[in-house]
């Protein structure tokens, strides 16, 4: 079955307490079938939830002076990352990459100032982005009936790659991981390390579809069916590698 | 401009010598229209390319029969991923990450058991992923006189989550890293980290295009027009970080 994505124009601008899936179910241009994915950039739903932090009101303290300092950053914004970190992993060249609360290891702990309005604002992370995800995909089913997955993406590095792809930090009705393991090849012989990161793939497709100057942070994705499931499912924290399997986060960590 | 990925049905199984070209042209249901891109996966231009080994033709050495049993693996296995090794980085947990020689941070230097007909073969990458698709875009322009782009797709895992995506090792006729840095957003923000490794969500949506079972190794992608190129490009190679900007590799590394 193809797969398509395609934006979904027309979106306002998202203000604190916005209901996101009302916004949503106005703009869409045809009714959602079943089988649908929504992939929304976190931006919006952060927006939504008031996760906006003002810079003018930051104290940096004295580890965020440190660091920005070295980093060439300013220290008020590295004091908003390390409040959503757990652990900060590497402060090298400019980088600063982090654990946040949720597990996720990306630079600056998601933590944006792009496609913010407003030049002292930055938009952090959703607190529990599988949360927002379910009570998205929840108040859309009131309002439309309909039951699309709901997928929030953000844009990750990666440790030996460079540029960014776009990734799921939260969602709902989505087998996030396709598990072939155990499972067999088309000539009989067992598939055994097939374990595809289904959410992700489709938070890369669809940050294909849309604009990157921030203008469409909504794709709707058609053809993942067999994906999408009736429960909310397990979450983007089941993609989570836990700190006990990973091979590369321990060793050297920056040091204060 | 919606995104369309689509498996392209009817691939013969691929014989060392075979023209992909030729096989791929004769498979495709409508003509290729501009900016078409085709995403293969690399078993099969490996397999074209006669990149296959025997195991039982292989002999172990000292290495590899220490690691194979360090891991649990088949020490002739173990052998092939080290002939394919600039570099182990990490040997554990019955997991072998290695550097290949191309620069490709991945799992077993990419060799693969999977989808291979005679249970002693395995496949290698290709020697020059970038040359194959440069190849492959050559010849379906003298068959087809169209210029489609060639994407050479492998599935990697990530350190720090679950589940593997496919990414890019090998490309023409696409610009595989978009740079947004420097440009402005929606609100006239300079945006500031957005580099868009434009060729790994490409290689991502298509995967989530077709059976994971082998039996459809290549994806017809629409709708990807503008990041189509009429020169071949840099390549794969130009999203491989370099090791002195790498913030991980570099740190206890597996010794012998």
């Amino acid at each position: 079955m193809a797969l398509t994505a395609s934006a979904i124009p027309g979106l306002p601008e998202i203000e604190p307490g916005a209901d996101l899936a009302a916004l949503l179910a106005g703009a869409l241009q045809s009714p959602l079938e079943p089988g649908d994915v929504l992939v929304l950039a976190h931006k919006i739903v952060s927006k939504a939830e008031g996760r906006i932090r003002t810079l003018s009101s930051v104290e940096p303290g004295t580890r965020a002076i440190e660091l920005a300092e070295r980093l060439g950053k300013d220290p008020r914004h590295v004091q908003v990352v390390l409040d959503e970190s757990r652990e900060i992993l590497r402060a090298e060249r400019g980088v600063l990459i982090s654990i946040t609360h949720h597990g996720f290891v990306c630079a600056n702990a998601g933590v944006d100032a792009s496609n913010v309005p407003g030049a002292d604002a930055v938009v952090v992370l959703p607190e529990d982005p599988d949360a927002s995800a379910r009570r998205i995909r929840s108040r859309l089913r009131e309002l439309t009936a309909s039951d699309p997955a709901i997928l929030i993406a953000d844009s990750f590095g990666r440790a030996w790659r460079h540029g960014q792809c776009d990734v799921t930090i939260g969602c709902a009705g989505i087998g996030p991981l396709e598990d072939w393991r155990g499972r067999h090849d088309a000539t009989g012989r067992e598939l055994k390390a097939t374990w595809i990161a289904v959410a992700d793939e489709l938070a890369a497709a669809a940050d294909l579809a849309r604009a990157k100057d921030g203008s469409e942070p909504a794709v709707l994705i058609k053809g993942a069916d067999r994906h999408v499931t009736p429960d909310d499912g397990p979450g983007a924290r089941a993609m989570i590698r836990p700190e006990a399997e990973d091979l590369f986060r321990q060793f050297a960590p920056e040091t204060t």
